[in-house]
């Protein structure tokens, strides 16, 4: 699966997020920030017909469809500004998570076997969290990763660093900034 | 997870179906007929306060909600009236499958655990598909299974009652009617 | 992984096994016959350097290894005669397995991934409980799948008539004899 | 699974190791040191008769037996110390993992719902990959987790204090020394 002729995919983790659970405050402004750039990003991939996946927590709500997350979170919770920044579009690919990793109990493999996906690039919240581990369980499934580090946020910039820095010298992960994305 | 204390669960694996494959046109007044009896069975759950999860097929559509796939399949496909038999409610459960089984790469098993299941009640089509897989999924976990022969359906009795033989001889599945069923 | 040119595998699933169980003592003959069967196909693998891997039980003993498992079966248990058959080869593969599906909780997907297999041939004991589970788990991850009639058994004809019947009828899986498998 | 009544179990991951990879050099006189503690704690955990689990690569040799590599690790190799310190006796568990967490395609979890763990130690190398991942799906599936810090190595102390920050900040891991382990 890493061939670099297969498709490149777009994860965006967690950025449908009301962001009120202890430390969001601190979370908001970087994730504000990773978002603009991910957005930017986001254009990208679906400009060159690139698949773009949300792989966002059902925040153990069992009776939630991704579309009502979106809507609740985007209506006034500290994490609108995410949601619109990040609104999914109506052929973006979505996936619902109940624990951190994207791949943990969801149809993700199946989704990126049809799209014969090769490259993951994993953005979105919190790059100590969600992101670690589904860019862990990627690394484990023999994929390409790309953490871009302009992509990704945490309750600190100490955490972002500190998770990047693990994920580059321990994965061999790709850090870079969204600039070296290829999509 | 077997002790008979346990919660009870109402798993309705793709009943929610437009039943346009090959074979569907078969399977329509078998499965019409299962839904009856399911309606009933479901509103014993509900009564008595017990989950009723809805286990459903995304046929392979990524980008559709389970609310959606509901609204579609209501509208104007062969499946419709097994759709308004059945229609979730509110504060129904629900989780969309890739394959057949309700346990592959889904979160039915941490939902199970949050509502500490012991007794699954499998019903839906098609019996000797996505139930049969289904249920010897949550045989393989453990669990106690019941599937009631009154509330599945397949694209033929004959399909039906050889699937039932085999769940009954070889893992002790209970396949007595719903009548038996104690939510 | 549906491609013909694509690596067939052989599983052979619980044939190490001392059938010391309810039903073991109706098995055995009809296993036996099996292993006669498989034993050759075994060599028709062998000798197209296609692999063969032993999908087998752990019987619940966390601290056997396998060849400590074939070591105690081969000796003096109503199973010897089989492990006697189809004793393992140091090049052949094998995986332990803690339940019915070779797939649930062991490495035989990244193994299978390794040895880009394509095709996999499902022989073993029992047709409606192991074999079944997994060659289920075959077809839900997409590979072709043969259970060859000759080289599996249960604890009665019929049990294996009814399982093969359903796989063929349910999951369009091969059911002919081994003398239709291609190494 | 949180409840502190339910069993504390000992996981030692990857320390049957041959050492032979790139920065395997650096990593050895780390590791030898961890085993010294870690052979002690051990010896607490089989005196209070509490479960022990070696959890280690099978470093792709699909063909080798957990002894075996055993035998052969411990057999001059530059991990033989560590082998001859934490040798396995005849009643400790193994489960063989291909990939870096002990979760992933392998029977630990049924092995530890049988054992009723609920606390899990995990021990080992690398405190930066498969120690951090095999901690993390621990994590993911509600256990509690204690990496104590004197038990664990890397290719150098900063990877291993990196990741130790990374467990505490993030997952609220414990990640005292072996002497605030209650096994």
């Amino acid at each position: 699966m890493s061939e670099s002729s297969r498709t490149p995919v777009l994860l965006i983790v967690d950025m449908i997020n009301p962001l009120d659970f202890p430390g969001g405050a601190s979370m908001r402004p970087l994730a504000i920030e990773a978002a603009k750039r991910l957005a930017k990003l986001k254009k990208r991939f679906r400009n060159s017909g690139r698949p773009v996946v949300y792989v966002n927590d059902n925040f153990m709500d069992w009776k939630a469809d991704f579309k009502e997350i979106v809507a609740v979170v985007g209506h006034d919770t500290p994490g609108a500004p995410l949601a619109e920044l990040l609104a999914p579009e109506h052929d973006d690919y979505f996936v619902l998570k109940p624990k951190h990793s994207g791949f943990y109990e969801t149809p993700l493999p199946t989704l990126l076997e049809k799209l014969q996906a090769g490259r993951l690039v994993v953005t979105g919240v919190a790059t100590d969290g969600c992101v670690l581990a589904t860019a862990t369980d990627a690394h484990i499934r023999e994929f390409d990763v790309h953490v871009p580090r302009d992509c990704v946020a945490a309750i600190s910039t100490e955490r972002t660093e500190r998770a990047l820095a693990l994920m580059k010298a321990s994965m061999h992960i790709d850090v870079r900034t969204s600039r070296y994305v290829d999509p």
